[in-house]
């Protein structure tokens, strides 16, 4: 049993990431970001112009142009990054808004809401601004 | 985001909590569990002759024979049944054994295992006997 995050959701967190761990909300190429986090380029583009409208990434056009966050990375949890690109969770199909019309009756069902609520717990614990700083850290171990 | 349990898991799930329903752990023909629980016939026999060899299902053959769980309702969570058909869970395929060589260094990876614990954590914590109560009671409603 695999939660299946599609790639367009590994490859927001991973951009999202990157944005959060720059100095002073330096503004941020979408080369940059696929070079740096080995995504493809097009598919940064998309996702970061499709954050964009969420408000989670602002878009600077122009000379000097680019991407940062649309607020600060404290203020970004992952369960936010991933349900902007994916849509809300389910973590079983049968939770599905309207997927399955025997839920109200289901014996399974409570097990499943809670299931999925504990993941979105964690998801929702985490904010960009934490994994950052832990992407710094093994990075400075690496280094080191 | 949606963590995909194969049918073959929801048939499983479905097949124990109506074995573990059962009066005096009556023996049941796997014809019944089909009809009762509108599964193909040929799919429940499969499961149950798998998880027999789990350990879960006893299977009885001849006359007077058929399935009952292979231990108390208590003692089987609904984690066990997943697992025995799914294999180990995986919230994301990154966490899979030997799916990725960078997960010591993914500074995502803390946030996927502790929401996987937490989804095991659930599963762990509810008995086929759980759920086939709440079956129970949500029966004797719909009765009413």
């Amino acid at each position: 049993m695999a939660m299946q995050l599609t790639r367009a959701g590994e490859y927001a967190v991973k951009s999202l990431i990157y944005l959060a761990a720059q100095q002073h909300d330096a503004r941020v190429m979408a080369s940059e970001v696929a070079t740096e986090e080995n995504i493809p380029i097009n598919f940064v583009r998309k996702i970061l112009e499709s954050l964009a409208k969420t408000g989670l990434v602002k878009s600077y056009r122009g000379a000097g142009g680019g991407f940062t966050l649309g607020r600060t990375p404290e203020d970004i949890s992952i369960r936010q990054v991933v349900e902007a690109v994916e849509g809300p969770l389910a973590l079983n199909q049968c939770l599905t808004p309207n997927a399955c019309v025997n839920l109200p009756d289901c014996p399974m069902s409570q097990v499943w809401i809670e299931a999925q609520r504990a993941v979105e717990g964690v998801l929702e614990r985490y904010s960009l601004a934490d994994v950052a700083r832990t992407r710094a850290l093994r990075r400075q171990i690496l280094n080191d």
